[in-house]
């Protein structure tokens, strides 16, 4: 069961005042002020291009190195770009690599475009590339997520390279979600080029916008880049232009916004993987995202004994493709971290200790 | 080709300064002013429940009689409600049975769906009963639209519970979009009702938000209520929260902003219409929306004409499933309506007594 649906009807209303959430995917960060200001000023409610404002998707293209307005469509979010994405490439049985463990909505994703998902294994988070060549045989489509969800790792620029000639080699259809490009601990973001490439990106990470939905696809790809207008010209039209105008303003952010976040961000991850493996669990250290994602005997079990005991919210591996493990999002203070760290302490040396 | 697509690549930067648009689906009125004091009030920007928020979910259960809020799940647009709506219901070559003519996306929502379009003849905009019958057959979803886009026509009562005690009987999902509901001159909506009824609506036309992308789907039948949610927290997650709090505050509106806005479309049917009959085309008298849809011979050529020559934009019927008619909109002012209609006569007295 996704986390989407059995953590909203597992976990809500149980936990009492005190729970402490390691589950959500969101910043708890604040949004840059100047959205506000496009909030207060945005007067226009008619409908815009299905493609996406004209002056967002011109800011954007100056985001990535050689990229035009028209290479882009901005959509409900990054959901939306999959989604729309995936419908545009689409072919009967067609088959789409996706990493294992993934983040929960791929292979949804994947069969609701009515095509097959096929998985490559990640060792430790990281991409094996031979083992990535090898499965993405008779693949139409093959996707990537660096920095990854749930692993929290970046895959070495070496590697992002050998899959970059491979896909100009196959002409192999290569998503590439990037949404977590700007937390990235180790060096900056690597965004991935060619001429069969989707970027897939969002608002919702970098600047804290989650529930106003605006994402996008980038791509050389003009037919592919025509399909997905065609297709939400039907199924959803304009992506909203209060929001479309917000983002705008939030890509004016300074950088030096996204650097000081980043620093809270770093503390937190140093806390956690620190304090971790302070407590004796296995697990690599993130270079980026807001995950850790340590190994548990009996995961299921004990998430619940973590929430029913312990009042903390973890998710399972098993929704992400690996039930050797829970993830814990860090996207909560510190002193909510520390507290939680204590619980986590606590039933290591009770409960956990009776696991088989 | 759709419009979405054609008359967009087709119009855009060839009109000149006095361009007048019979084409446009998106009313000219302002939305209520409450909707302005949500948008600067709202300073949340979390994810919000994938089926709507409850608070606004809520309001629009007082809007149907008996609804409930979690009989209804909160989109973008009535598009992604169409879309959401026909994914859910999808089975393997399942038929939709449409009206034709028919609102343009109909059958690619359809298909994108994976299904198959069915048709029945609307005769002058009006749904015959025993054609919906015949053609219903072997239908696992049929769909109706009254008010109607691109006829205007509002469909009989009588025949409307025809369809509901068919619905009953057979266990077909029935579609009923409603988009136009606050835009009929006759006589009050008649809200259809039954446990396989699914409505879709919108903020768009009542409201004048179309650009916000707030729609949404109220239906009894709670397996399809739970697929919706599951697909959609997958392909979009939660419509835009901001969007929703404003769509709240515009279901607040007292009902008499939209009883002297209908005063406005009213005068601006009448005035078209009339100009239309005097001008001797044939067409029929809309009881709704805000659409004439009178014959042409050869009305691609008309389209193309009225155009280049006299600066009108209009729609192509057979991009609505009917090559015999031309669509005008008269959601622009009486001014700009009367100068249509004599640009209008110009070219019935000129270009247009040549054509065979």
């Amino acid at each position: 069961m996704p986390p989407a649906i059995s953590s909203a009807s597992f976990f809500i209303g149980k936990g009492g005042g005190d729970l402490i959430s390691f589950g959500s995917g969101q910043p708890d960060l604040p949004p840059p002020q100047q959205i506000f200001e496009a909030q207060r000023r945005f007067k226009t409610f008619r409908y815009g291009p299905v493609q996406g404002e004209e002056k967002l998707r011109a800011a954007l293209a100056k985001e990535y190195p050689g990229a035009r307005a028209e290479e882009f469509v901005v959509t409900n979010g990054a959901s939306e770009a999959l989604d729309l994405l995936l419908r545009a490439a689409a072919t009967r049985s067609g088959k789409v690599l996706l990493p294992k463990p993934y983040y929960y909505s791929y292979p949804h994703n994947v069969r609701l475009a009515g095509m097959t998902p096929k998985y490559y294994r990640l060792r430790d988070g990281k991409i094996d590339f031979d083992e990535f060549e090898a499965q993405a045989k008779g693949c139409r489509v093959a996707l990537i997520n660096s920095p990854g969800n749930p692993t929290g790792s970046v895959q070495d620029i070496a590697v992002l390279k050998k899959i970059e000639a491979f896909a100009r080699r196959t002409g192999t259809i290569l998503i590439s979600d990037e949404i977590y490009k700007d937390l990235i601990y180790e060096r900056e973001n690597y965004p991935m080029k060619g001429e069969t490439v989707c970027t897939i990106n969002s608002f919702s990470k970098t600047y804290a916008m989650c529930g106003l939905r605006v994402g996008y696809v980038h791509t050389k790809d003009k037919d592919l880049m025509a399909k997905m207008v065609e297709i939400k010209s039907h199924t959803s039209m304009n992506t909203n232009v209060l929001a479309q105008e917000m983002a705008y303003e939030a890509l004016q952010t300074p950088k030096r916004h996204i650097a000081q976040q980043m620093k809270v961000w770093r503390s937190r991850r140093d806390y956690l993987y620190e304090s971790m493996v302070g407590l004796g669990l296995d697990l690599w250290k993130p270079e980026g995202a807001f995950y850790v994602f340590p190994k548990f005997k009996d995961p299921t079990r004990a998430m619940h004994d973590l929430f029913y005991r312990y009042h903390m919210i973890t998710y399972n591996g098993a929704w992400f493709g690996d039930p050797s493990r829970l993830r814990f999002s860090y996207a909560l203070d510190l002193a909510k971290i520390a507290k939680g760290m204590e619980r986590l302490e606590a039933f290591l040396n009770k409960e956990y200790r009776r696991y088989t």
